[in-house]
C-alpha cells in the first residue's frame, strides 16, 4: 500500500485518506513543530533545494528558478497525502468502497525569512499570498479529475503544523468534501425555494444586528459567526454574493489581504494562539458552482478537539461570539 | 448569557452548545492536565467535597455517600456544559435557532486511586466503570428532554482532557448529535431496502476477511475500522444486533469489560497515546431505536486534527488499518 488510498465509511459520509507515506515527514508524529535551533528550516531563503521544484514563486526578475530571490514560493508537499499522477478508478473490496488517491498536495510558503505567523507579514506579502492561492485554483481546477479544491494553514503546533516556517496548504480532491457539500446542497435548496443565497441573507442578518460585526470594508466583511465552534472564530465573507475565491479581482484581492491581516492581528492582541483558517470555495463540478458563496474561516485553537466533539460532530465554544467580537473591534492595534 | 445556549448553524446540520460557564474552569486554557504534584486531584478517594455530590456510587455497604470507600463515583461535572433544570425553549434571533442549554453533564470517576489511564485498571474495575454507564443511561433517558446520551473519554491532556485522574463523562442532549443522526439514517434506510442491519453486515464482511480484526469473543468483535481517522482506531461492536448500550445484561458486560481491556492494553504496548473513546448507543426518541447497533470506537490521538480536517470533515491517516491490526492481534500481553 504505497500509494494513497481514499476510503469511504460504509456507513456515514466520511472519507479518509490513508496515506502512509506521511508517516515517513521527519516529524510526523512531535509534539512541537521544528524550531530554528538546530535543523536547517527547508522553506526558508536557501534551502530552495530542500523541497521538490516550485511550481509557482513569485520574485525578483533577475533570480533564477529555486534559488533565493522569491517573496512567496509554491512546492509540491514533499509528503502528500495525494498523488498527482494517474488515472482515478474505484476499488471495490466486497462491502467497501474506496478511490486510489489522486490529487495534488502543495505548500504555500508565504516568507523568504523564517517568521512564525502570518501576523507578522506587511499587507503586500498578504496579498502576494492571497494571489498566489489565486494562480493555483485556477490551474487546478482544469483537471478534470479534481473536484474540489481546499485551501488551508496549520499555524502552531496544537493546530497541526509539524514546520513553523510561516505556510499554508493546497489540496486538490477526486471528492467535494463533506463540509463543502452540505454548504453547497443547502445553498441550492434554499435558492431553489427562495431566489436568494443564504449567505448574503446572513451578511444582511449580521448587518442589520451589528453585534458579532468586526469590521467591514467596501467589499468583505469580518464577524464571528452565530453558531462559531471556537473562541474568537472569524469569518470573512465578501458582502456580494461571489462563488469561487478563483474569480478574485486584483482590487478585491488587496482588500481582503487587508482585512486578513487585520483579523489576524487583532485576534493576536488579544490571544496568541495557534490557529487553521481554511477558504471554502466553489466545488469545482458536480453541483452548481454558482449558488455557492466563498468564504474564509479563521479556527484559533485555544480549546481541544475532544471526546465530545468526535463523538458528535458538534463543538462546546466556551466564548460568546458576541463578546469575541466586542474584544476584536475594540483592540486597539 | 450565564446560561448555556445551543445554536444551530443556518446553512449546515451542526449545533454549537455556548457554554462560557466553562471558561471558568481553573484549567480551562491550559496545555497540560492537573498533575499530582502540586495541587490535591479532586477526583481521589478523600477528596469527594470537591465535587459536587454524586449521583451514583458503588463502594463498600459501610461506607457512606461522598466519602471515602467507593470504587466508582458519577457526579455531575462541576462545570457543565448544559444546565439541568429547566424546560427546552427555542429561541430565534431573527434568521437564527438556538435552544436553551438544558441536559445533564456528568462526569464518571473510574478509580478512587490517582490512575492516570484506563489500561491501568483491573477487569473488574472496568466492569463497574461500564455498568456505572448503564445506570445512568436506564436513569436519563426516561427524562422526555433527552434525545440522545454521549459517553466519553479524554485520556492525556492533547484528547482533551483537564484533570488526569482517569475518568470519563457524559453528556444528554436536548438534540440528536449529527455523527448519529447520520448513523442511524443510515440504519434506517439500508434495513427498509433490504432488511437487514449494516453493521450486521459489516460485522459479516470483517469476519470474512479477518484482516481488519483484533479479537473476537463470544459476544463482541474488535477490529480496526476500514475506513479508520486515525492510527490504530478500534471499533468494539456487538456481533448480534443490539441497539442500545443500556439493554446490555451483566454477562456481556463482563465480556466487554474484558473486550475493552483488552483493546486497550494492546495499544498501551505498541504506543502510549493520548485517546478518546466514544459510546454511540440508539438516539433517545426522535428516530427509530431498533435499527440502530451501539459500539464503542476508541481513537487514538497520534495526529493532529488540523486545517485539512476542520475544512473538510474528513481526515488523513497514515496508518492502513489492515497494519494496525496486525500489530494489534500480534502483540504479546
Amino acid at each position: 500500500m504505497a500509494n494513497a488510498e481514499l476510503r469511504k465509511d460504509p456507513v456515514v459520509d466520511r472519507w479518509v485518506i490513508i496515506a502512509t507515506e506521511r508517516s515517513k515527514r521527519p516529524h510526523a508524529n512531535r509534539t512541537t513543530t521544528v524550531s530554528d535551533g538546530g535543523e536547517a528550516c527547508p522553506f526558508c531563503a536557501g534551502s530552495e533545494g530542500m523541497t521538490p521544484p516550485e511550481v509557482l514563486a513569485y520574485r525578483d526578475p533577475s533570480s533564477n528558478p529555486n534559488a533565493p530571490g522569491w517573496r512567496v514560493r509554491v512546492v509540491p508537499n514533499k509528503y502528500p497525502a495525494l498523488n498527482s499522477l494517474g488515472d482515478i478508478f474505484q476499488t471495490t473490496d466486497s462491502a467497501y468502497v474506496a478511490l486510489n488517491g489522486v490529487g495534488t498536495h502543495e505548500v504555500i510558503i508565504e516568507s523568504p525569512n523564517h517568521c512564525l505567523s502570518m501576523a507578522e507579514l506587511g499587507e503586500e506579502q498578504v496579498e502576494d499570498v492571497l494571489s498566489a492561492y489565486r494562480s493555483r485554483l485556477i490551474v487546478l481546477q482544469n483537471d478534470q479529475r479534481r473536484k474540489s479544491v481546499l485551501i488551508y494553514k496549520n499555524e502552531g503546533s496544537a493546530a497541526g503544523a509539524t514546520l513553523e516556517h510561516v505556510h499554508s496548504q493546497l489540496l486538490a480532491l477526486p471528492i467535494v468534501p463533506r463540509e463543502i457539500e452540505q454548504e453547497a446542497r443547502a445553498l441550492i435548496a434554499h435558492y431553489a425555494a427562495t431566489k436568494r443565497c443564504l449567505y448574503c441573507e446572513m451578511v444582511d442578518t449580521e448587518r442589520a444586528n451589528g453585534r458579532r460585526i468586526i469590521l467591514e470594508s467596501a467589499a468583505f466583511i469580518a464577524f464571528c459567526p452565530f453558531a462559531s465552534r471556537f473562541p474568537f472564530e472569524i469569518c470573512l465573507m465578501p458582502k456580494q454574493h461571489s462563488p469561487a475565491f478563483d474569480a478574485l479581482a486584483n482590487e478585491e484581492l488587496s482588500e481582503l489581504a487587508f482585512m486578513l491581516r487585520q483579523s489576524l492581528q487583532r485576534l493576536l492582541g488579544i490571544v496568541d494562539a495557534p490557529l487553521n483558517y481554511v477558504i471554502h470555495s466553489a466545488p469545482l463540478r458536480g453541483l452548481k458552482r454558482e449558488h455557492y458563496h466563498w468564504h474564509l474561516e479563521i479556527l484559533p485553537r485555544l480549546s481541544k478537539i475532544a471526546g465530545f466533539e468526535l463523538a458528535s460532530g458538534y463543538h462546546i465554544n466556551t466564548v460568546a461570539p458576541e463578546v469575541a467580537a466586542r474584544q476584536l473591534r475594540d483592540i486597539a492595534l
